[in-house]
Order: C-alpha cells, then sequence, then structure tokens
C-alpha cells in the first residue's frame, strides 16, 4: 500500500518521508494494512510557513467562520461516525460501544460545540476596559499551535480534533497536528473531515495540518520553531520533559499534560461504612480504558485495619474476575511491566497479576500491588513510578501521623480523592489531611472516582508539576482551557475605529462579558 | 559600620555573609556608609523553611487580615516619606521631586491599596461554578514568590513593596525578597515597614522576608528551590534567562520582565501636522528617568523626508540643550556605553552624545543615535540591543515597504507607539503596519509615549519574548497581574462545608464576580 499522504500548506500532498510505519492492532496482534510516513524537516517548514500565513490571515477572519467551522466539523464526524469507531476500534483495542462511539466520540463532538459557542459569544477572552484611562486589553490569539495527543482517547484527545485542538482553533490560531504514533489512521479520517470543514467555513486552507510522525530531534526544533505561537502536549513525561526543554529554551510557552498517579484516601470511617461499595467503585474506575485513562486512580491509602484488609482482598477478587482487555499497544504493555517491575523492586508485593498475558494482542493481567507506609516511604519517589494501564498500588498507612508523611510525598497530580463516611466519623482526619493533598493536586474529589473529566466550565484538568508545567492551567474545560493558547494585548489610547469590536464602546453581541471600571457586563459603554 | 542584619524567620538577624557590600550616590560618585550582608546559602535555607511554613498559615488567615497588613503598609510608608525619600535620592540619583517623593512612592501606596481592595473583594481568583456537575473551582495561591526588583523603580518595583510583591501577598503567598543591589538602603527601609505592619495585621512573621544578595549560583538554586511556588523578575535579560532556566528545568513558574526598546512609529501625516509637538514629546518620554524605563521609547521609525530631518535635528536640538542626570549605578553607566558602542560598531551613527560624562558621579550624555532602514535591516539584531538609559535610535526608512520589512524584524517588546494624524491621510498606512507591530508588542498605544505604565485592571506590562518569558501575563495591573501567582484548584462533588468561602453557594460578600453557570454573578446561588 503507498504511503498516506500529509496535510499540510491547504493540500493532502506527499511527505518528504525519511520512513515509514505501520502499527498493530493491539487486540488482535495483527499488523494493519495503513502505511504512514516519518516526515523530514522539509515537511514541518512547509507547515510552519503555511501556519504563520494563516495565522495572519485568521486575525481577520469573522468569528462566524471560525464557529462554522467547528460546528461543521462537528457535523462530519458524526456523519463519519460507524468508519470511525470501527477504526479507533481496530487501533486502540478500546471497545466500540459504549466508550468509543457512545461516550467518546459524542463528547468529543460536543466538545467542538462548547468551542464554538465560546467563539461567537468571546467573554473567554476577558475583556477589559478601564474607561477612565481609555485603556483597554483581552487575549488574542498566540500564534500558530502544535498539538501533540495522547495514545489513549483517541477521538476526544486527538491532536485534530480533541480538547487542545479546540482550545486552539477557538482562540484563533492554525495548528499544526503531530499524529499519536498508536492511531494514525483515526487521526487521518479525522483530519479528512476536518480539512472538509475548513474548506466549507471559507477559513485559510492551512488552519489545520497533519503530520504524523517525525524524528524526537524535529520534534524539538518544532515546539522551539520563531514561526510558533505554543505548544499542546499530553502524553508521557520523558518526552514531554525533553519538548519543554527545547521550547523553554526559546521562550515557546509549552502546556504539558504528564503523568498522573491521581491518589485515592479511603478514610477508615468510609471502609466501615460502605466498603465493598468503595471496591467496586474503586475495581471499576481502575480498570476503565484497562486503567489507561490520565486520571486513573493508581495509588490508594488505607489506614491499617480488618476493614482495610476487606477492601484489598475484595479488590484484587474483582481484579481477578475481570476480563484482561487489551492494551493500547505493545509499547504500553511494555511499560506497564516495566513500571510494575520497577514498583516491585521498590518494594511492593504483587498481590494479583504482574504478569503479560501472551495471547492474544498486547495484554497484561490486571494487577494489584501493595505496601505498607513504611515501605512507602522508603522509596516513595519509586513507589510513585506511573504503571500506566490496569495496575494499581495499596498503601496500608499504620496512623494517622504515617498517613500525613505519606500525603506530603505525592508528587504533584492531575487529581487526588477522598472518601469519608457520611455521619461525620471522618471530619477531623478529613481536615488534618485535606490541606495536604489539596496543595498537591490539581482536582480535588469528594467521595467520588477521578476518571470522569467532564468538559465543564469549572473542571481542572491539570496540576502542580509534574502532572503539568504549570499549575496554573486546564487542559479541558471551556473557557479556561482557551486561554492557554492567548496572549494579553493591551490598547493604550488608541482611536476607537482602530479597536478590535470585542474592546469597543459597543458590545459587540450584546451576550459578551467584559470587565469594564472593574464590574462583569454585558452591556454596552456609555448606553 | 556593622553590617546591616536581614529579615528571614520572623526576625532581623544577622546573615550567614560570605561578604559585604556598600554602593555609590550616583549623582555624587561618593560611596554611602551602609554595608549590607551577602549571603550563604544558609540564609536562603532558613527563609525558604519559614516561607513555606508561613505559605501553609496564610491559607487559613482571614482575608481581612491580609488586606489590613497592605494597608496598614501603604500608611507606614506615607508616615516615612522623607526618610524613604531622601535614601532612595541618595541610592539612585533620582530627584526628590516630583519623582521620588509625588510620583513613585504615592503609586506605590496606591497600588497597595488597590491590592487590598483585591483581595477583599476577590473576583480576580476567577471563581467558577458548575452547578449542575457541581464542579466549582477558582485560583489559590501557589506558594511562597521569590521576587527580584530591578534597579529603576526603588518603590514601585521593589522587591518588598512593589507590584510583584504586592500581587503576590494579595493572591496569599508570603515572599521572599531579594534586594535589587542599587538600593539596598531603602529597600531596608521599606522592609521594616512591612516586617511592622506584618506584625499589626497579625500575619504570619514570616510572610515578608529580605535578603539583599547572594551568588549568581545561590539565585539560581532559589528559584528551582521545592519550597518555592514562583518567582517574579524584573531586570537584565542575561540574569534573567539564567534563572529562566533554571526555574524551567524544575518546572517552577518564573515571571520575567526583561528588556524592552519600545519601538515608536512616527507615520508621515503626523509629523507634517504636529512635529515639533511630537520632538518634544519625544524627547520628554526618552529623558524620563534618565532614560531608565522598561517603557522607554528607544527606536522611532521615521519615513524618510524633510519632516523626519527636522524631527531629528529638533531632537537633537533637545537632547544637547537638557542637562545630563545622573544614571542610576556606575554599572548602568557602563552597560549604557557599552550598548551605545555595540549600536555603533553595527551601523548607527552617533548623532549627538555618546561619550561618559566625568563628573560628578555617574553621568553619560544624552544620545542619539540614528540609522537607514537599510542599514538597520544588514543588522537588525545588534541594532536592538537595548541601551538602558539616555539614548536612542532613529531607524529613517526609505519607503513603506521598508518600514513593513524593518518591523517585521522586531523583536517582542512591552510596548509599541504609532503617531499618525488627525485627519486621516496615515490611515492606510496604520491599516497595514498595525498588525506587524500588534502581534510584536504587549501594549499598542496611539498618540502617545509608552512611558507611563497606569496601575489600571486593563493595563498590559508584558509582552512576547524576549520582553518577557510569557505572553499571557501582565506585572502591572489589579486584577491580572495576580494571576501569575496563582494555581488553579477544583473541587469536584466535595461537600459544601468542605468548600473554600469564594466556592460556596452564598457569596461571601456580596461583591464578590463569580462564573456561574458560564454567566458573571455576584448574586447566591439558589437565592
Amino acid at each position: 500500500m503507498p504511503l498516506h499522504p500529509i496535510l499540510i500548506a491547504g493540500q493532502w500532498r506527499p511527505s518528504q518521508a525519511t520512513g515509514s510505519f505501520r502499527i498493530d492492532n493491539p487486540a488482535t496482534g495483527e499488523t494493519l494494512p495503513d502505511e504512514f510516513p516519518i516526515s523530514a524537516w522539509a515537511d514541518c517548514d512547509t507547515a510552519l510557513n503555511a501556519a504563520a500565513a494563516a495565522a495572519v490571515a485568521l486575525r481577520t477572519t469573522p468569528l462566524e467562520k471560525i464557529a462554522h467551522f467547528l460546528t461543521r466539523f462537528a457535523e462530519r464526524i458524526e456523519a463519519r461516525k460507524v468508519e470511525l469507531v470501527d477504526m479507533a476500534h481496530a487501533e486502540s483495542g478500546l471497545p466500540k460501544a459504549p466508550r468509543l462511539g457512545d461516550v467518546e466520540l459524542p463528547r468529543t463532538t460536543g466538545q467542538l460545540r462548547q468551542a464554538a459557542a465560546a467563539v461567537l459569544e468571546g467573554s473567554w477572552a476577558l475583556p477589559t476596559i478601564d474607561t477612565k484611562l481609555d485603556i483597554r486589553s483581552t487575549l488574542a490569539p498566540i500564534g500558530p499551535v502544535l498539538v501533540f495527543g495522547p495514545n489513549n482517547f483517541p477521538f476526544a484527545f486527538n491532536s485534530v480534533s480533541g480538547g487542545d485542538f479546540a482550545a486552539a482553533i477557538a482562540t484563533g490560531n492554525p495548528v499544526i497536528a503531530k499524529s499519536n504514533t498508536s492511531h494514525p489512521g483515526v487521526t487521518r479520517l479525522l483530519a479528512e473531515e476536518a480539512f472538509a470543514a475548513v474548506g466549507e467555513a471559507g477559513l485559510p486552507p492551512a488552519t489545520v495540518q497533519l503530520i504524523y510522525r517525525t524524528s524526537h530531534a524535529d520534534g524539538e526544533r518544532l515546539v522551539s520553531d520563531p514561526r510558533v505561537g505554543a505548544t499542546g502536549y499530553t502524553g508521557s513525561r520523558g518526552a514531554g520533559l525533553k519538548l519543554k526543554a527545547a521550547a523553554d529554551a526559546a521562550g515557546k510557552p509549552i502546556y504539558l499534560e504528564l503523568s498522573s498517579v491521581n491518589p485515592v484516601v479511603m478514610l477508615p470511617g468510609a471502609l466501615t461504612e460502605r466498603g465493598a461499595k468503595l471496591a467496586e467503585e474503586f475495581t471499576g474506575s481502575c480498570l476503565m480504558g484497562t486503567g489507561q485513562f490520565c486520571t486513573s486512580p493508581s495509588i490508594v491509602v488505607l489506614f491499617a485495619s480488618a476493614e482495610a484488609e476487606q477492601f484489598v482482598s475484595t479488590v484484587k477478587a474483582r481484579l481477578e474476575a475481570a476480563p484482561v482487555a487489551p492494551l493500547l499497544s505493545s509499547s504500553v504493555a511494555r511499560s506497564l511491566a516495566a513500571s510494575v517491575e520497577t514498583l516491585r523492586a521498590a518494594g511492593a508485593e504483587i498481590l494479583t497479576g504482574g504478569t503479560v498475558v501472551r495471547t492474544p494482542g498486547s495484554r497484561y493481567a490486571n494487577t494489584l500491588l501493595r505496601v505498607s507506609g513504611d515501605g512507602f516511604l522508603a522509596a516513595p519517589e519509586k513507589l510513585q513510578t506511573e504503571a500506566f494501564g490496569n495496575a494499581s498500588l495499596m498503601v496500608v498507612v499504620k496512623d494517622v501521623d504515617q498517613a500525613v508523611q505519606v500525603i506530603s510525598h505525592f508528587e504533584g497530580n492531575l487529581t487526588g480523592c477522598v472518601y469519608s463516611d457520611t455521619k461525620g466519623s471522618d471530619d477531623a482526619l478529613y481536615a488534618r489531611l485535606e490541606p495536604l493533598l489539596r496543595e498537591r493536586v490539581g482536582r480535588l474529589l469528594n467521595d467520588k472516582m477521578p476518571t470522569g473529566v467532564a468538559v465543564s466550565s469549572a473542571m481542572n484538568h491539570g496540576g502542580p508539576y509534574p502532572s503539568t508545567g504549570h499549575p496554573g492551567f486546564t487542559a479541558v474545560g471551556i473557557p479556561a482551557s482557551l486561554r492557554r493558547f492567548a496572549a494579553l494585548q493591551c490598547y493604550d489610547n488608541v482611536r476607537a475605529a482602530r479597536l478590535p469590536v470585542s474592546l469597543r464602546n459597543q458590545n459587540p453581541n450584546g451576550k459578551m462579558w467584559r470587565l469594564v471600571d472593574g464590574q462583569w457586563s454585558q452591556a454596552n459603554i456609555g448606553a
């Protein structure tokens, strides 16, 4: 089969390829027929030039066209749903239903539509007007955005249809998408729909571009290129930190969503009150997507007790009874095996699993590990190794002081959960532990597993380093996620007719919230 | 005279000093009597531990106390005005009046009071509530903030009283201030008042700490220390980028305000209409503070014409007629001489000045340089060397296309100005050039010099790299400057009584603006 073309500079064209790759169906182990190019720098250079020109054109493109693009893209995804779900299933091994077709695809199109609404409404940009001094400012497009999507959500975090893509486009920037290597086929189909929608909406053709793969060196060169505005990256910590170093050295913003072990603290009263239910809830969360969620609960803190032993044994039994689902790729399976071995070597006991499941495809046994609080504190860094996949570690602490110690050693995480009883017996313990956990996580949950990441205005899918590169930003949620891809632009004494419409006295659509002399308002100024 | 003590861990105490320093009065050249310690790492380590503990204590400190501190500090600065102004004058050579006493000191106390109001009102944190999903988020303190203040504003940007300080404290963080080496005495006096106000307000004693000087290596160690939340730095590009590299590698946010040449574009119609007035306006702006403003207009783009020649010769005459004021230090004078030499070597002609003025103190002749558009384009990087002080470069372009070329080569700057005529003859040119300048500056001005940086809600004292480290943030202006020192914290399904008061259904003060289900509101929820 010939190499698939790439989408750069407004057309599908052959790559200046230095090589090619194919991928396996991780559920069956069979190699898929499509062959994709590994781009030379020449492809990146062409894409960067086209993106820079598109960025300029987009600044004077009516917002209605950008919103129309996002809406039409969502509709086109829905129209091609069967093919997209089939391809995503073949490439990722994720179930067609409910996961891909009924959950992830609607989430993706819903997010694109929310982004379209945000474009039309305009409040995301925090337009701010000081009428007395005639100083006005707004967030504005930052320039071409590179998106590196992760392996675990072929639609909702795809570099050409996911949260970073939607945010970057809604902010008025063109996107250069670097396909995740695990699902080039679904990325190709999505890019076809995006490009068709670009044409329908009359956006600059290079608003959406797609490259499948580059060398690592070219990846670092991309994120630090002067033509780039910013980068969104979701993936492994190792690759992410290399890109961060390159972008930082060039003064280019990069937003990272990296690994996270998402600690869950089960307070004693909760286990006494509803331990069996919590074991069920936890097992469901940690097997969701075969544990391949950024927010998968991979560490549980339990207080030594009969109820804790019961919880552990129930979870173990449930994991053993559950089917072993495929992982996203053979490389995920290898990493998981290596991580479990790191945890074991650092002192964790394997209660169940810990072995590769030979057939078919890429599978690893549902795995539960355990370590005492003393054991955890002897190797806290190694025991926070992310085991991306269906493995979790129980940390059984002997008392409150040890829980304090354990939590105080947690790195930055996307989420942290505390389960407590409903009668108040855990309240004092909650008050002592919550502040420690709060400072170490982006999203704190009560009595709820972290795996669901709603596209909500109040969501934070972010957290302290090293779960991300900056604790002030979220990768999910509108309007906040849009603000990552914007620069603050101020107008001082600029004549009225020369102002962007969002900063003129007349509210451009009657709906935009603007901070006028310190008060949020949807009104015209001087009206 | 004995070494001055430092302020760490809640007391003025002797430094673990590795050396000491004194400074000269830059207006007279005489060495001032006070002697200040250069701290060893032990001082930094003590300060970091104390700051970490203070950060925890501040999280449960009532906002009223933080606001009271800011207000009392402002009052105490005013009460000690005479001594502060005398000391600042002696250390900086800046005039006591109007500059220090009538402009900068009131700006400083006004900013502290604005910060106090922001603390009490609370909207700066963008509290966001999704009532349907019960997800709530807010910006929250990021942790101990290091502040490195610049040499050019001994009050308003001082590390212990300026914009970064006020923003970091208002956000709920303790500050470790590193004095600028050029004004340790005024920093000491301000820290005395801050510390007294800390006591009066009942804040944790280590909320404000002061170290005068460290080795460069310890500075880099400070910004990357795990106990630090973030850093604010205003100063030279060289030192700033070294700190940035250290902070970036550790995943620690750092906000930089670096060099900027603040280009001014004089369109032909403006010069024809009011050239003499513009020459006066420009000369006043570029001599303000002896040209030592971050926003000093150091490059002017002129279109070749008789009016441009007239402008240049008027500016030259005005500069020659103006007194030569002292620079902030002998080191500023040396840097300025070196920068002017760099500009000259790169092809600029010195029209006037270009020489050290021998007595008294640290002075450099008011300097005007000139280069053609062709000359500029032959060495655009070197010709954008910041000559911090009383020197400016005229770039005379031959036509519009060359103006486009010149502006397209501008680096990121804090400000950019366009002067145009009032009758519309420059409008077409404005439309062509403004988009190019807009993308390269944080604040765009019309018919106004950039040196005034109002503390306005709409101000952007920031800009694209390398004028800062990130184009999305401003160092001046409330509320936006506060958001630099904050982390996004989300609460998902957290029980009502456990939420921070700003995220509960009841609006905590009836004034706080919160984004509730997509609409900004000051109301209670469910009311």
